[in-house]
């Protein structure tokens, strides 16, 4: 849904148009849109990225600073004006000298062989453009959206790690669901989440995880038929995530082997009775929550021997080497609550230019109260 | 991806704009940005047309006209101008009686609620702008793509049904995914699904079923990180077909399971060594196939009572009457090769936009002849 | 301001997607955005496109049928919906043999060369795509966009020509701006333009005009800074109209000789004291009327000899027969008053989207009131 | 043409994201679609934001240092790597004490009443985003146009000041339109220039200029029909920029009182025989110069007083003190020349996109080669 043609913006009326690569001076941002009237501060933003910093990424020494948003316009005594807000993130450490072996090889897994066909050129340094580094920018701007429809809707945003690898992590308590916790969501669980991620760890490999992300507070209405359903959005957003290979939306790939007397959700004078639909129903959210999950695939950076040719075909093997998340879609929990709040807020406000009028009615009717 | 803020335009360079609704005049789009000189009848439209009848669609009695479809504009002397292509289908059968029961209902599982809380008012004849009518315009706007993938770069696009309920159906040939196979991919497996669909419909309920679509013919290059991902844009066209609940790109939530040292393709100097990235890494094409899988629930319409409630709020049973498929999923198929060669055309072009001179080159290059 | 690639869609939240060809089929366009809700008939559109047929249009033997509009979509039980309204007109006559003389020449002033250029393929067909006859479609949506306008904020849209060749004409009275009277907006001088008009046709020349068009009841705080301010999107309406070579907003290029003492418009708490800026500040609206003028060139098909070339770059002499507007610009009067409404209401909608909650408290407000 | 809602992005493959306001931290832009490959340092930029500074503002205390822009992204070794390119400025002096006195008036001619109006709240301190600082940005961006234009089809992009007030300047030479010059385009005319400032300088009053922009080089086939017409771009681009009140192609206004075989240009085997169309048929490029001629305002704010109200809408009576530049029209050449040069490098790559396999054989063919 973003709309210029180099796919760098997303979002139509609240849109987000993200700069920067991992090794270059900075990463960031410009967010249009944004109602005015808003009270934003740096704090507000800088939460949010402090949480995506991931355990491991804190850890580290070569980038032990936390990432330092500076926001360059669009506010002005503390309040939105409604101009576009330009957020800043300086890379802290730039040295080059870990990535010269990569710079004429094509990693496995990675953007390198992909991003070489397509431009004749490329930024090696750290992954570039395709390093997971860019998704500070969207944290930053997912900040503004998450408060803009908290304070508008009541809308909460939250997210957690369900499964890694075989473990599946039933949810306990959304409160557990924080970084300390990998955003389990089961405090109980982490140690045993500790100790598979050492596992892989000390035998150099990775491994996959699923992500689950449930807005509550979503108003009815929201979303535009036929192609800019909410869920097609949400889609669109969660699969642009660096890793995400499979999104679902309510019961998703389950709905397979369902039988619509399971799936449709009943309603009755109080409201829904179940939820497969996930809060979304002919691409329009019903006000239930919207509920989404995600498939992150490994960290393509393993310590043990890969294949793989340099930029004049010949054959290499290729051996990643120091620190490295060995689940990388762990860290990736804020990443998509971040982009569902984008989703949320660009649809909130197309609504409401639209469909102003209709907007305020439906909210004084009792029945949608009751259901929504 | 669509660029206009009530979401019924898909595409940014070759975009269709979708009109329409099921017991309305016509449905149909218009198509802008397909290169000067393609030849285009109506015949290479209506080929695809007929494909997505379903066998049930095609044997019921209220809309037994093929649905034909007229070119409007855009075509001179049997070839595209470069100006816009509308594309117009008429609706046969428009008797409303069907359909005076539901006016004031809202249909478990149906975009009903959802549409009403939106707009205030909605068209209820057949589901109206929601129904699955609609996807005629989009097959008849792939039609266009589909031949102009093939015609420049030999793409081929096939889909098929890989599961329905519990039934996988492994594929055999895709000469055999034919409408009359059911698209099952199959021939033997034809009678087993008659049988199950049979099941269905004579118990009233119905079910879900997964598809399989492939492109074979991809260039690499095509995708725009970081928002307009190639796989960020299939998963919003997929997920943005009526009924689908979840969109997988190569190996999907299977990816949740693997290890990195299993999900990173290796590469030789004779290509990638295996495909579990599904064609796209970093979100640009690699050459290799693009393997999408989509999960469609099974059909909301069910002969067995449902609790609901009406506009007024109050509880209602709704219980459908008539022939329904018991598996809407199964027609999806060239509705989901349509989009995904909208997908392909679209970003073949946004490519060539900002990398002509790049494209060009590439193609020599004998290292990327080898691997595409 | 139109979103897809290829030029054929304008408007954003409101946008209209043409299509159609001078000898096609038949002309049309997609409405997309129109808030739900607003009575609309054939006849609220028929009434607007019977304006815009000129007079010699009407006692042509080859065009003597009007344009009827049919309503495919979007509309249910006489009211919108909220989704596409598709609009169809019919091309009545489509003799191609008046132009087999054209197709290997380019006329002169026409966009023939640059059509070939272009796409190297055109149809020539009385124009093709370059006809003014695409200007129907953008009617019939102006149509909608004025209608929704006037009942929403009151706001009326006027139109006339205020300068044909030498002879400049004063406004006497809006009500003398119909079609009978040339839009003269002076009814006393009829007579002069219906000679100078004689005296064109006679001759076998053509002459250009001046058009004026006002925007009564623009709400402040339309537009959108810095790139699509509201003068920015109305000079790329009126350019965008067949035959413009410019555009002035408020004073125009009679701001090159003024001071700023005389330019800016003063203040007082009952509102401004004049309206050099013609209703935009800042390209946002004041609330003062929209003022716009327009330069319409003479129409390029002549009865006199005209040296040109053919498509493979020989010599000719052209010189076109029949009849023909002597002052084509004269009938374009309905088309900017179109294009004007779709440009506000666009951005009505787009400001409801961002600035809902401010658009309200606007409105309260005792000073704006009194200023708007 | 801008993409997103909010407009502060112009370009839809090349495409320019606008922030920044006056005495904030900074202006700056993200400048996406850019081809990889072009060579890109900072002096390419910075040289035509030295051009952008006037005469008044180099020699005004507070602003005395040279706007330094700082590339974030988007480059790698020296060249283009097809990734969003961030360009950042800092605003060297945000003394907000010379603006207490105008944030609660409106003053006349400028947008803060306008602002007012749409937001709610604005950010007064130099007139926040309204104010000139913020095309610092677009001239930024422009320099990307201009280079990759003439390095890939040898585009060279000229402006001066055609007429200041009453005193027209015709061109004497293309290499005296420096800034030195006042960018007269007439070294001989500088005293007079210089006089007559000084005059409105001293009386406390301003003047409005008209400006004179040229593109040579420019390809046929650039522009989309029929609302992305190359003309209706450039006039949206030019009427984007503050103060600007009219905008014309070729000899625009001249038009209403010409006739239609004097404003025809014939053709000939050689090529165009007059240019009265300004480069521009049918909305597309002819491959002669694009000939637009642009007006400016006065300044707004001089010595002189001037009636107005408070925010509260009580009268008052403003002056304004200091330095201001008599004509703010004069600096704005350098910034119309970068709008024009993001336009045609914004079509030159949508061409490209749709029209790449014609754009090819288009200039191999000896006519258009002859024409062009």
């Amino acid at each position: 849904m973003g709309v210029e043609m180099s796919g760098n913006t997303f979002g139509k009326l609240f849109s987000v148009t993200s700069f920067g690569e991992s090794h270059g001076p900075a990463v960031g941002c410009v967010v249009d849109g944004c109602p005015p009237g808003l009270a934003l501060s740096v704090s507000d933003i800088q939460a949010e990225l402090d949480r995506r910093r991931s355990l491991i990424e804190t850890s580290l020494s070569y980038r032990n600073e936390p990432d330092q948003v500076e926001i360059l316009s669009g506010i002005f005594q503390g309040r939105t004006t409604g101009t576009p807000i330009a957020l800043l993130i300086r890379n802290q450490d730039r040295r080059a000298s870990d990535f010269t072996r990569i710079d004429r090889v094509f990693r496995p897994g990675h953007g390198d062989y992909s991003y070489q066909a397509k431009y004749g050129i490329r930024d090696h340094r750290g992954g570039g453009r395709a390093s997971a580094r860019e998704t500070v920018a969207r944290v930053a701007a997912g900040a503004i959206a998450r408060k803009w429809l908290n304070e508008t809707y009541g809308t909460v945003i939250r997210g957690r790690v369900s499964q890694i690898g075989e473990m599946v992590i039933p949810l306990r308590d959304w409160e557990d669901a924080t970084r300390d916790n990998f955003f389990l969501g089961d405090r109980n669980r982490v140690d045993d989440v500790a100790i598979l991620l050492d596992h892989f760890r000390q035998s150099g490999d990775s491994i996959g995880c699923r992500l689950e992300i449930v807005a509550d507070g979503v108003l009815p209405g929201w979303g535009e038929p036929v192609f800019d359903r909410l869920d097609a959005d949400v889609a669109k957003a969660m699969m642009g995530i660096n890793a995400v290979r499979g999104v679902e939306v309510g019961d998703g790939f389950a709905a397979v082997g369902q039988r619509g007397s399971e799936h449709g959700d009943e309603m009755s004078p109080e409201g829904f009775l179940s939820n497969h639909a996930g809060g979304v129903l002919g691409g329009i959210s019903t006000g239930q929550p919207l509920v989404v999950s995600v498939a992150v695939k490994p960290t393509p950076s393993v310590h043990l021997p890969r294949r793989s040719v340099d930029v004049a075909g010949n054959p290499v093997v290729l051996r990643t080497r120091g620190k490295r998340d060995p689940c990388v879609g762990i860290r990736a929990v804020p990443i998509a609550e971040a982009m569902l709040a984008v989703v949320l807020m660009d649809h909130a406000l197309r609504d409401r230019g639209q469909n102003g009028s209709v907007q305020e009615s439906r909210m004084k009717a009792p029945f949608f109260r009751a259901l929504a």
